[in-house]
């Protein structure tokens, strides 16, 4: 048996999530019929991540075993053919028999990306929240560096989520936001691991800040507490993209 | 009675085109839906131009006659209320009696977008043409020149769609084609008016030219004949944008 270790990108508008389930339309799914349409074989394969419905992610790792004789380079384009056009192979490697996509990650980075124009944009639907007033950036920065380093993230949890994980204490290492030309507001977060909906929380919470329903001060307590009544709104999943895993 | 003069923009990948059908979701469909809601009038909207399913547009305009007397600046905010998000009315303004979008636009620009990256990407899916082989611009440039000015046309459009037209001759004004540091190639042709699916083979003629699979003197002898199997093929509309309208 080979481990191979894969990195692809995905739109995730039209999928459930990651994570296999036995009705819905999911990129596991997806990812393992087209495996078995290569290669005959049955097979389970671990992604780095857990994602919701509607999330995308342009540098996903997923590794399998396989018993395939196909050469590691041949498979993208191979896997490619047998895919549909919202799901990309980037690359394929042979990987240490310990590797797990999953476990062996060091830390990942999520970015949510805000439309901050006045106006929609019909050519961003499905792949950036629309959020069409002033945001303070400066006062979103200072409430985003409360979250840098290792703290209990509870308060910025999916209540269902909790059950999931033995514990909510999670470090961040860096959390920048970022305004382009083009009115793009990029919530750029970096850490060990991350809860359910954290990310669309975290970014939730920043725009409440900007808004002036939470201050400072609500910060500190929503981790203190851990009260989720005490943060904000969860985003919706449109802007959301795991940009990079790092191993 | 006021003639409204209206600017939109819309992703068409949902839609059967602008233009109303019995059965099918169109663009004009979903505004006259959100007219009559808005203001209780069943009217009928002037497009400057029919569009293919799935062709998009940046700046598309019509015109329609109403009773309503809501101020003209209120239309486009009250009217996205109404319509779904893939499509976004940008101004209204109250246009001469005469205004036709129609009948009185001097020239439109189209933009054929195609990704010339080796890799699909995800986020691109139904918004360009993805062509994953090396082009060269220079002679696609050269060969497009052969377009501009007055020519028949007839070649250059797919042949139900000659029933619809009683000349196959139209001008084009310019036809530029642009390579941007991230490998996106832009076809961009301005002109007084298009047959169908003319873009699209224009198009897909110079990506032939590319190829070397027709040569600068068999654009000259489709021109001239007339004949729609000396063009090149009918690239898909993903890629097609309305970019303007001149008035």
């Amino acid at each position: 048996m080979n481990n191979m270790k894969f990195i692809i990108s995905f739109n995730g508008a039209k999928y459930h999530g990651f994570q296999s389930q036995p009705t819905a339309k999911t990129i596991q799914g997806e990812i393992e019929n087209a495996l078995h349409k290569l290669t005959g074989e049955t097979v389970r394969i671990t992604g780095c991540s857990r994602t919701d419905a509607g999330v995308h992610a342009r540098e996903f790792c997923f590794n399998v075993n396989l018993k395939s004789t196909i050469p590691a380079e041949k498979f993208p384009k191979a896997l490619n053919s047998q895919l549909p056009t919202d799901i990309a192979v980037h690359s394929c490697v042979n990987a240490d028999e310990h590797f797990n996509a999953r476990f062996t990650a060091k830390s990942k980075q999520y970015i949510y990306l805000t439309n901050n124009r006045p106006e929609r944009d019909v050519f961003l639907q499905g792949l950036a929240y629309h959020y069409p007033y002033k945001l303070d950036i400066n006062l979103m920065q200072k409430a985003a560096e409360k979250f840098v380093g290792e703290h209990d993230f509870a308060a910025f949890c999916r209540s269902e989520g909790k059950k999931l994980v033995s514990s909510t204490i999670r470090e961040i290492y860096s959390f920048d936001i970022e305004k382009s030309d083009d009115m793009m507001i990029r919530f750029i977060v970096t850490g060990t691991g991350f809860l359910y909906n954290m990310v669309r929380i975290l970014a939730g919470t920043l725009i409440y800040v900007s808004e002036g329903k939470l201050t400072l001060c609500d910060i500190d307590e929503a981790l203190k507490t851990g009260d989720r009544n005490k943060a904000g709104k969860t985003l919706p999943p449109c802007g959301l993209y795991l940009n990079k895993v790092n191993y």
